[in-house]
């Protein structure tokens, strides 16, 4: 069962409000490496879990603290969108250069549909399509799913930041980034846990090897031809990861 | 901010699993009726809201109940797919029409893609598209939005309870169905503090009314041809509702 | 069956046209709040009905009706394209920040894929997605599935006439806004005639009340912890809305 | 503007209800072969037509017949519900494969979200989504489209044909597959009016021909290797088609 | 089995990149006349020939050619958007209306999702859909689905070129265009060798005639009322096109 | 540029065809975790590299390899429909309980819009939807997405594997997921030369550390209340993963 309290959890200010970030934010809220995908990611792997109790715990904790990323950013929206109508109401009908541009960078749906207020959509308003909900039951490769919705949503994070000068926005992502650095190496430490490489490779390792056709299991295959040599590396050559 | 417990809101027991209910409840989590929608939507609402804070405060409290919602019924999914993958494997091999009916009233994502644990998905497997988060920033427009939301997810409710024998699935959804009743009538109770139909209606009521070209703003439009006499009713007659 | 004539239902007419706007007309055809939604919702209810024919029968003459709104909408957007084409070369050859900010602010694929034409998408280009034409089956759940799409449909209308100085959009805006407002009003007079809230709630109210846990069904559940106290309001407190 | 009358455009019986046939109807309602992918081109088509009054009138002509059709196929559906909200309790109850097997084949939304009645969406559930609505704004184009999708409409009406025994359900698909088969050759004789092959291509034939880079458009490219031929054939050999 | 070497199909080159052409590319990778649809489409439906070899290999070489198409425009994105980065801060932090005006014009997952490279996406940043993918396992349908394919995706590409003074961009477009101009006219050529309209109409042309109502099957309908004549032309007088 | 020869990568054989395993197999061409997802993936990621080449290049290897899965796969689908519009009529039309109970197993769409061939969607009849195609410009981002794609994948067929008993797909399944078994490795193998963890973390590592709010990238947030203690682990002990 969940609770809430009247705290952010961490403070959102803006110093300058921007309809253009407004819109750039939307992308960490519903777009595929937003907060709702990690939030709703976690919280049903953590429904679904039938190992041990351990992990279907840890992944409650940290689902549900991700619901709290969710507020952030909204909160940070609607706050860049402060003084928006008005605003939308002159850069229709001047022939400002200035403000038709900033309408331009605008999402319409933020006024049209939410009347100055965040979506559930990503930054093109594509909205939140929950297949990007993995949870597959095997706690490796749900690891892995979620190092890569972290390693994105850092990626991101870390962009955003650099397209804002606003402090306050800016303090925020900060808050925002060391979370998602955080969470990549607890995902990560499961997988120590697991044994590393050679506790948990292949995926699944529930899998009876001699079903396998393992003579294609540590073979780089080339597609190319007319002396395309295949990129020599890691995965060429040396002992294989699984031991 | 919000938190946990261990806790369900309320008991979910399974006495005999039914893969084929398994699927059909997946309406009630990500189906356009479902949890998940409500979830989001009370919260977007309320992460949105810049009216009274007693509003954005009562939204915040019923979205971080339904998020309990979806975990019920992500535990009834699971629950009700013990044992399935062994039943899957027999229902595959062997010509029993039995087996082979319930395979065919399976949600096979649920196993392939989830290891038998519930989807953010509806019934047919279509992922919850959020696009169906309503949270219009016109506090009327919100409340009927919800009324809507609960009405149709009442239905459904019921409609899965005429379909269950199992008394801990029934039990669950008595107590669902109670909480659909509750939250109908705490939305209209909002329509009914903003001054019921002569205070709330037409929604938006800021739109100043010497604008609007109310010569058709009470009128019944017929589109009938050959003898389609428009039916007669309330909205044909009568004074209007907003007074 | 149905039928047509060369007329539109109001008079559409742009007098400067802006793809600017073309662009923000396109929720109103498209998006979950637009015409081609109420269309189909209605029509979709009408096939479907089960109960009094007289339901069965308005429904239709309304669905019809929005076949008409739809209409009218792409009708504008393709004035307000006019001149495009020749616009957007000159946008993307030269460096004046006014056309280019228009060009900003354009939908690309009513040029792109249409030719300069409205699509069936929203502002934002997502297409409708007719997951949103709701049609349950039970009456008054559907009337205020409809009451919500003319509520959020009607503030999209006003939103769009704040933002436009056109004397013919705003005239169109204005019928569209009215006709908004009878169809809130009609969706409300069926809640009337079912009894209003007693003869109504809960929806469905065929569902036997003795099975519901109604201990669960009159209590606003607050789920703040430290010091968040419940909102009072109509929900919290008097005699419940069914009677 | 659009009107109706109390008639289907040709009768609609089912002589014994499948709720089995009634999921695969589905795909002709709202599927992407489907009625209302064909309502919408063509109407969208009309609304944005900007070339000669006669196809944009032709165009709403069968628009208007399309809207028809959905509505006899959503009769139909309903038609091979009735009964089923018994039938589906029945089936859940009791372990007789024949009820089981039937409950495999239905479409759960059909009853949970629609109360035994159509939705728009295809047979496995999926709901329309309006980008299949094709409306280029070029007149050839638009012509292909929609041959190609009375083609593809006219076989899914085929396969449906071939699936059932019912001779009401038989007789109404005998009616819209000769529309079908008028529609396909009303958009080809479209073409035809346009000069056939050498009056219509390339598609659009407004592009300057010295801007293109000819060599390239007339030439077979073989992507095969290792003794792939690239198989012979009217497009290998042969005059242009467009003269 | 499929093979790559180190060439693109044809020279991509980008005189002066422009963030806002990136964006209109879009439309011919990932929208619904881009090159992923026709790819896929050509593969599914040489992947599933159950007909001739010959038609069945003629696919498989045209549908390989495709995925260098998208190689060749996702390319020209990434060309499009060197230097962005460092253009993005500044539009963000200065009062510029030109670099604000480009800004708006840019798409922002671009950047934020892919860091400066092609999505497989529109030029809204809607995601491709494969259902866009038509192949009916019809020879005839699909040669239609394929030229409306051709037929839009020419359209579109000369509406880029169009939009575009970029040299490079022309040159790359010059081909593309060519290329369609020559997949138009094989998808054509197939159906001449089926023997044109009397060999291939209706499609599918192995449904018994006498089942068919054929009093249905030449015949306008007309639903225009008061006063519309449905617009005469080829397809209300002269033979019929299927002989 | 690409290419193809007549051979499948491995042979595909169906010794007795399912129709009910046709529909399982759809998860692996169009599924989330399925091919058509990991090979755009793979060419998305190459087509935008802008880091060294040796990694574009293997990229382009592996995508190109993935398009032989797809392939394989579809035609593993056809041949498990062998027969089936035949099995399809009797099942309609026979109160045989066994052939209903195919029917209610099988994917409509296989048949009534493939023809009885593979569609580019997944096992419920989802279409592919591009929006997950992970290429986010950053390569250790994008080997843990290739990692989680290629776990989940591998689980899947593992899976696929467990339901059925017929030796060629048994076969076949071997095949594949020794490939998955490879490609996880080769991912990995990429993060080993990028210096494993602490060489790769956090992701990006490009972002300046004095700019992250480093007092929260190394703690574990409990979220629980009432007694809710955190699970310990790695996460919560221990010297960080990144060094
Ligand atoms: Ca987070
Ligand atoms: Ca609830
Ligand atoms: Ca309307
Ligand atoms: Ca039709
Ligand atoms: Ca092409
Ligand atoms: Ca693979």
């Amino acid at each position: 069962m969940f609770y809430h309290d009247k705290q952010l959890q961490y403070t959102v200010r803006v110093d300058t409000p921007s309809p253009v970030f407004a819109k750039m934010l939307q992308q960490a809220i519903g777009g595929v490496e937003g907060e709702i995908r990690v939030c709703l990611q976690y919280l049903f792997q953590s429904f679904g879990a039938r190992g041990p109790a351990k992990y279907r715990d840890m992944l409650m904790e940290t689902g549900t603290e991700e619901i709290g990323h969710i507020q952030m950013l909204a909160t940070a929206v609607a706050m860049n969108l402060e003084g928006a109508p008005n605003f939308l109401k002159e850069a229709m009908a001047k022939a400002d250069p200035m403000l038709a541009a900033t309408l331009g960078g605008m999402d319409p749906r933020q006024y049209l549909s939410a009347g100055m207020a965040a979506l559930p959509a990503d930054s093109n308003g594509v909205p939140f399509d929950a297949s990007h909900v993995y949870a597959s039951g095997n706690l490796a490769a749900d690891m892995y799913s979620n190092v890569a919705a972290e390693a994105t949503g850092r990626a991101l994070a870390c962009r955003l930041f650099e397209m804002t000068d606003d402090p306050g926005m800016k303090d925020m992502l900060r808050f925002l980034i060391a979370r998602d650095t955080m969470h990549q190496q607890q995902w990560l430490a499961v997988i120590e846990e697991l044994g590393g490489h050679p506790g948990s490779l292949p995926i699944p390792n529930s899998f009876p090897q001699d079903e396998e056709l393992t003579e294609y299991s540590y073979d780089f295959f080339a597609t190319g031809i007319e002396g395309v040599d295949p990129p020599a590396g890691r995965y060429t050559e040396g002992p294989s990861l699984d031991g």
